[in-house]
This record gives structure tokens, sequence and C-alpha cells, in this order.
């Protein structure tokens, strides 16, 4: 039986300002991608979800992104390596100290939104966030797309490399995601975004899902009930602290 | 012979603002208190402080602040106890990271600015920053004023508690210092500020030297040079990594 | 038949983050106190608000905060005077820019969250605030609390001085409100607060509801329609532009 | 008799953090730029500046930058229109309060760091520019690089547009810029400073200094007496108020 990771953006509130349902989806995801403050989420509100994933067993991981809270770190800036490394270092210790003072450790690292789309082709901030990974702690896992320069620069660090899919978003020619700009780019209906998943066990080893919409929890609860039928739903790393 | 330490608050700089000569005063303190990106210091910045700390034997310690960067956190902001203690939590493992990439390890914690003084008397916030300081790691000390409520509550804590002399502030009556807004609060006479540094040792375990003023190198080098007439001038914690 | 302005808190989203029902209170209010991005309020959501309230004539009013995302500008700081004053200039300055754009005016100033308290009785703050608005232009009006410092001093000044009382929170002896963190100081029940506000009819020049809760929008149109019975609904200034 | 402007970005500093003499500059030259609080600049400061400006008779520019202090502005940021738009009004809205309160009035409108960049070839980010000032008000003038797409949009919508060039930076092929990454690309020596200086007068209206190095005063002045000899200096707008 294949086993598959379900990971999720969690922690993205930031102070008087919620996004999302944490609990609710902590309760059915298996691994946290939390916002480190950069592009979102206030330390007392990561500190928060740090305890709840902590409280049900779900593996943590650094959600680092751009500086920039106004734009929620969807829009590419071109900030140099200096910057970028020493951005990510800084981002992943302080969710590190988060998680360790909830009882809880940092497992991998995933770049935010704009960052994310980034590092899949831009070498510079590819290397910037493997190398910050690398020289801080090489037991960090990097999640990300499949084929991305960063998986590939992790790769050739030693880093271990996760890949993820994406249940809710159609897939174009090459396997690439359709931009969210495109008609259908996101998909909604229920029944295709978890017949999308379950077609995605094999080929990546964590599926993602988005928790800024409404109905985000159903949904997820829908895409795992269907994984369960043929696969252990399960972290990609272990989980002992 | 007895021991007295030298600290100096460094990397209060940010971005394309620089603050004083890191470099300079890395070569004659024996503890680096480095900003950590709430009141000053941007990451990049850190990065080489923690660096030149680390090349040269410098102890490395946590300067958390308020988040203020338009106020240097020098403005009392009367933030709850959740948030406070999450906003260190946050503070010293973003510098724990920097400082472990670089090849270093952060020792103490000293509160900066407007929180050093609240936490003097206000006891939420002095219990969130012990708070925070002993969940994160119970083997970081704590740097405060003599007779502080925050050492008063790190002791309680089981937290080394390290207290601090300054060379260059006149003391009034009970041992406090007179506020910076009275004449003649800081001392500027390099005479004056040695032998109050002179005088300082056996009463503290380390002795506060300013770096954002006009020849602050030159009076910490003639401070240092004085101190060690008769005392060993070295670290208040060993600094093995 | 008297007269009775109905204001409320708007723009106080930020970027990714909305917060409360923008355009279905200004269906209902008569004038909109508008973030102007210090507490918060992103300039594209503030101009979105500006564009609504001229399309539907609701008088805009600057709510001018302290810098604190984090905090939503519910933390008292303890600014000094040139800078808050400089502060609230800047804030009234930038909301005057995209109400202009929107084909509106910036017609009065309300303090928000904690500077609105501070001013009840800082005199400093409540100077700075003051002096902000005349020296920027002495026909903005003042909105705030009755027996302020604030009002007392923008009446001094020669400013046009507005009373507010509020529609939803509990008042305690003297006329002063229940601090919110005791039980019962936010009504909730839909009877009495239309009850409560109808009896500020005649102490006061125009009754504050709150955005932010869930159902608030109903309460506010249940607010304005009980008004209605007695008394004219309308800014307490003209809004020709 | 030819006439040249000679213009200058000062307010650039940022609470504790100074940048640059202000003053020094004031008294030389005809134009400030002052920034407007997103990639420097804040409140109190920049009423200062203007405050300086208005008391020697300088016109009073907005500089308007990306949100992005850390990074000082010189990042380009792939903002969408709305935001950037609004962005823009919002910064000089801000400024035109903080000069009215200091007795003047903002005269014209100049991007800054990448953003300057951007706008000479990126369509949207230029009209968004463009268009935010066209609705503010018509009458600010727009100061930039001749030829760029900014002037361009700018002249189509009937602004005022006014073209700058650069005493201190080397001129590469077809009139633009040598890159400051390259070697030689900043011009240091006073003598070729000031030639180049009196050899752009005649092909653009204002000459733009840098306020930010060493010794730029010293330099500034050198300009101004060597542009004196053959130009009047003035600003490229009248500065009645």
């Amino acid at each position: 039986m294949s086993s598959i990771d379900l990971n999720c953006d969690l922690g993205e509130g930031f102070g008087r300002w919620a996004l999302g349902d944490d609990e609710g989806l902590l309760d059915v995801v298996t691994s946290a991608n939390v916002a480190c403050g950069f592009h979102a989420g206030d330390p007392a509100g990561l500190a928060r979800v740090c305890a709840g994933a902590v409280q049900r067993g779900v593996v943590i991981g650094a959600q680092v992104g751009y500086r920039d809270l106004a734009g929620f770190g969807r829009r590419f800036i071109d900030i140099g390596y200096d910057d970028l490394r020493a951005d990510v270092t800084y981002q992943i210790g302080a969710l590190q100290a988060l998680a360790r003072a909830a009882g809880g450790v940092v497992r991998y690292v995933k770049p935010h939104g704009a960052l994310y789309h980034a590092t899949n082709s831009h070498d510079r901030q590819a290397a910037a966030v493997v190398d910050a990974v690398r020289a801080l702690d090489p037991g960090l896992a990097l999640l990300g797309f499949p084929g991305s320069l960063l998986l590939e620069a992790g790769d050739e660090a030693g880093l271990r490399c996760v890949t993820e899919g994406f249940a809710d978003r159609r897939y174009g020619d090459e396997g690439l995601l359709v931009p969210r700009q495109q008609p259908g780019a996101v998909l909604t209906d229920q029944g295709q975004v978890t017949t999308q998943a379950v077609g995605l066990v094999g080929s990546v080893e964590s599926i993602c899902l988005h928790g800024d919409t409404d109905g985000a929890v159903a949904l997820a609860r829908a895409v795992r009930t269907a994984l369960e039928q043929g696969s252990r739903v399960e972290p990609f790393c272990g989980n002992g602290s």
C-alpha cells in the first residue's frame, strides 16, 4: 500500500486578521506549512498553530516567503542572494523557536507564493533558499514542485527533496500548472478534486490543499477520505520529536 | 583577580541604514547584544555581525525589542503577555538560526530600549520575557539591571541572571540611572567614564557600553584598557560552541 | 425633529486580509471612519472604500491610529509629540489623496483604538492630534468622546468638535464606558442596542456602530430604522464636495 | 541665458537612522525629491525636510517608491496596477499634507530606485504612476528619464514632463546609464562631474545629484558653481505658494 502526505498552508492570519480555519485543517492534514511572519503570521498566532500541530502529531514545516505583508508574499521581489538567504534563515529560525516552545520541531521548508514560483526557475533565488537550509540544518527537507530548480539544487546539496502535486489546480501541457489568471485554473468540484488527488498518488510524495477558500475543510476531508481508500495518508517524514 | 564582561548593542542598522561601527566594537567587547529585527537589524546585516562575533570569539546575545522600527524600540508599547512572549521567542529563534549558520550560538538574552526599562518594573512584561526564555531554552542567561523585576523573575525561574552596570550613564539616588532627558545624564568625558567603569567591577558582572555615539570605539578601548589593569576582561559565560 | 449621525469604522482590512463588510455598512451609515494605513488599511482597499462612500454620499473621515499593524492600533504606544503629530498629518494626507482621486473629500478626523483612549486623557497626545489637524486644515472636524481632552483641546483650537455615543457598549458610572475586559461590556441584544441608540439622541451628535462583528450590518440597519422613527439620520456635516 | 534645475533625493532617513546631509543639500539644490515613507522617510523627519525646503524656497517633489523599507525601494517588485496606483496616490497625499503643514506645496512627482527603473520600460507600472498623478492633481509635474515610458505616458496624459540627466553617472551607448554594478559607473572626480553637468545643460531640464555619498554637499556646491557660469540655476517650476 502506497503512502501519501497531505500538506496545507496554515498560520496565515496576522494579528487582528484571521485567514482560513487552522484548527479545522490541522484535523485533516499530515503536514502543516506554517507561515513565518514575512508574508503572514504574527508570532502569537504562529505559536498557537504550532501547539495545535504538536497536539495532533501533524508535522511542522516552515513556509518562508518574501518580506511583503501588504502583498501576502505573492509579488515577485528581485531580492539579492545574500538578503534572501538571510531572510530565509531568519524565518526558519523564528519558527523553530516557536515550534520548540510548543514541544515540536520544524521538519521541512517550503517557499510560499511568489517565492515558490521564482524558485522553480530563478537560479540565484533557488540557491539562496537551498544554501540557507543547508547551512542551518541539513536535516531539514525541502518541499517543492517536481522538476523545479529548487529541488534540483536541493538534491545536489544533499537535502531530502520532496515533490508535491496540487489537487485543486489544473495541470496544462508539460505538467505545469495553468496560471491562476486563466479560466478554469482552479478546480472547485469536489469530485474532480478528489479524482485528481487520487491520480497524483505515486507520482508525488505529497498533495497540497489550499486552506483559504470557503469549504476548504470539507474539501480537505473529502480528499483525505478518497486517498485513504488506496493509500496510507501519513507525513512524508516521521514525526518523532 | 576579578573578572568582568564588556557588552555592547550591535547590529542596529537596517538595510540601507548603518548605525555604529559594529566591526570596530567587536574588536573590543566580550559580549555582543545583537538586535533581532524588531527594533532594528535586517537579517543579512545580523548575519554579518554574527559572523564577526564568531570570528573573534565574542559571545552572542539576543537583544529582543518591541516591534517598532520607526521608534527604534524606544517607545513603551502596552503589549499583552501572549503577544510579547511569542514576539520574544520569535526574535531569539531568528537570531539563533543566523548565529548557527555562522558557526555560533546565542548564549543570553537582553531586552532593548523601552522593553528593558519596562521589564525593570512591569511584572507581566517581565514574566513574558522570562517565560519565553525558559520555554525555549533554560540554558540561556538573562542580562539586565540589578534589582529589576526581570532578573528577579528570571532567578525564580531558575535562569542564570547576570547584572550589568553602565559606564557612561550617571547614577542617581538609590542606584537608579538619571533619566536621559536630564542634563548630565550621559557621561562623555573619557576619564569619568573609565573611572566609573572601574568602580563598577565587583558590584556587577558586566559593563554596558553604547556603540552609537561618535568616538564609541575609542571610548570602548579606553574602558577596556582601564579595566584590564585590575581585572580579567572576559565573557560572563564561556564561549565554547 | 432632531438630527443624528451614524458612524462606523471601515477600510480595516489589509491586503489579503478582509475585515468587516465595508459595502454593506456603507449602505447604512452616514459617516465612514476610514482607516489610514497605520493600524489597518492598504491603499488599494482604502481607495475602494472611498469610492464606495462617494457613490453613496457617505461622509469620509480619517481614522488615524498608531503605527502598529501587528496590534491593530489597540496597544498604547508612548510616542512623543513631534512623531505623533507628523504621523497624524501623514495619515490624514494619505487619505485625503485617496478620497480626492475618488471624487470625495475628507471632512473629519477620529482617532482609532488605543489612540482614541489615550487622547481622552493624555494631554500631549491629544495636543499632537489637535495641532496636526489645525495646521493641516482647520476646516476638518474632530469626532470624539464627550468630555475628552481631545475635544477640549480641539475646542480651544477653534476646531469643530463632534461628540459621539456608543450604541453597543455599556456605560458605567460617570458616563464612561465599561472596559471591554469586563463581562457585559459589549451589548449584543438588538433590542438593547437600538434602545440605547435612541436614548443617546440629543446628548451626542453621532452614534458609533462597530463593523467587525458577525451580524454587524443587520444590527446597523436595526439601529438606523429605530433612529429614523424620531430623528433625521444624516451626516453631522453636510457633504457637498 | 539658459535655465537649469538641480534636484536631489532628500528625507531618506528613517526614525533613528540618518542618511545624507539634508540641511546641507537644501542649501544647494533647487528641487528636493522628498521620500514619502514607503522606501524611506518617517513622517517627523519628512516634516523637517519640508520645513527646511520651504524656508529656503526649494521646490518640493514627492519621491514615491515601492513599499520596501528593508530594500530601500531598490528591488523590483512585481506589483499590480491597482495596488501601485493606490500606493502612489497614498504617498503623494501624505507628503502633500506634511508640506502643507509646513507652509509649502508638492509640485512634482519622481519615482525612486527600482520603481524609477521599472517605469522606464514597464508599461503597466508607468501607467499606474501616471494615472495616480492625473487623478489626484494634473497640475503636478513628472520628473524622469528622457525617453522613458513614464514621461511618454505622462505626456499623453497631459502632464508636464520634465527630463533629467545625471552629473555623476556614466552614460553608455544610446544615452542609457551604465549599470551601477559595472566598474566606472559612478563618477567621483569633481572635475569630471562638473564637466558632465555643464554638458547636460540644454538637453535636459534638471540635473540629478546624489546626496548619500561622502562629500555630497561639496560636490553639489561645485556642480552648482560650475553651472552658474553659464546658466541660471533655478527650479524647473516656479515656487509661488
